[in-house]
């Protein structure tokens, strides 16, 4: 019953994994996600407009590239974890997260929350997500809020420029159903 | 000094038991709950205008079910657990709130921050909470937001509709007095 | 590989420190500070109109006595750490914050986010911060929200009053660049 120091100590590194890919994002630091995904990893996410499905790292990376990008802010915190194992280099986990998106370009506001339903798998001694797929469980969509003084925007600083977001229509299906 | 890996085990299994609570609340999954409380559990929040105060499991699954429903839409965050161990079965923790509330009937959205301060025990190898009490740090209620476009709301189709709703008034009190 | 049981320990010592620390702040509840930082702690935080730098225990102290005042309302909430130890006895931690900030001297709602980096030493058995440094990733500065009512405002009861509060500007520098 109860955790072995072995998987004490790979909760710990999974949680960081976690931890690192939210930080990764929001700063545009591309660099973290380095062996943070399976090769074949599947990550799908649905959204109250918007529906995200793709299959392998090199997608999950253009993906994130994509959408991250200089005229958006953007907040990501994943919370309250509960993972187990299903093997000794494998494990489920269930995230709660809550995100705020600001789209400078279309003008909007975004906030809400998800749950995400995660699998990671041991490679070579690292921890990776293997799947990962969120569904909303609250979603707001507001114009910009009227005088705001946006004072600190990193990712204006590190994400991509218009003249560099490249195309992912292929991964992502928006329903204008808003 | 320190904690020891049975400690540390119990820990995340204490963590896991509130962390799946919120889970349970906010999209109304009430399957979750089994076996979350002891018999005896003691609840009571203190908000601006409200004040929450039960005994038992069964009055606690009835207060839940009839607050989390299809009009209101919910985010409740418990962070920064900050747990000690009284006995090698029971344990203190303090919990650290952020939560939105809002409330499609009465057109108010609610949000703030508040301390758990909790009891939990561990019956038949299962750590539940015994006792679970927050106060306010900040509360703020507001209209609903202009503009604001609910895009996804779990608790619309989870939740107890209008006339499913049971009378909960013997199990809190509102003071009008904002 | 992967983390030992005496530093599983400490890494819960080390999250129930900044959890504590989060918890002392936004409650001016001041005599949970003792003994958290070492006497030499180095402060930086970069926002996007303010740097705040300054040493020592005292005068962290002082800082936030004099800042979590009577009229402000705070949330601070530390988010998915990422901590590794450097040594037996020091450890470095990244956590992502999120904010809120309501000043109503200034009529000014601020909410964001950013990055801490700390370094923690033990110190006689005693996890401490030794360094704190912050660095936004955003931030967005409003008036009050239009029909806010604010129901629950702890630190006007906890906080110190303006008569009380003295003089910080040492310790903060102030570009009215917004």
């Amino acid at each position: 019953m109860g955790f072995t120091l072995q998987q004490l100590s790979d909760l710990e590194e999974i949680k960081i994994l976690k931890h690192r890919y939210f930080r990764a994002i929001d700063t545009a630091d591309w660099g973290l996600l380095d062996a943070m995904f399976t090769d074949d990893v599947f990550v799908e996410y649905l959204g109250g407009n918007y529906r995200v499905e793709l299959h392998g790292a090199a997608n999950m990376r253009e993906f994130l590239a994509n959408s991250f990008v200089a005229e958006t802010m953007a907040m990501h915190h994943g919370h309250m974890p509960e993972i187990s194992f299903t093997g000794p280099d494998e494990a489920e986990g269930i995230w709660y997260l809550e995100d705020i998106f600001i789209h400078f370009g279309r003008k909007d506001h975004t906030y809400g929350t998800a749950i995400y339903r995660d699998v990671y798998r041991r490679e070579e001694g690292v921890w990776k997500m293997a799947r990962t797929v969120y569904d909303r469980v609250m979603e707001v969509v507001m114009p910009l809020q009227e005088g705001a003084n946006y004072t600190v925007h990193r990712l204006a600083e590190t994400g991509r420029k218009p003249h560099e977001v490249k195309d992912i229509s292929h991964l992502i299906t928006w329903d204008n159903l808003a």
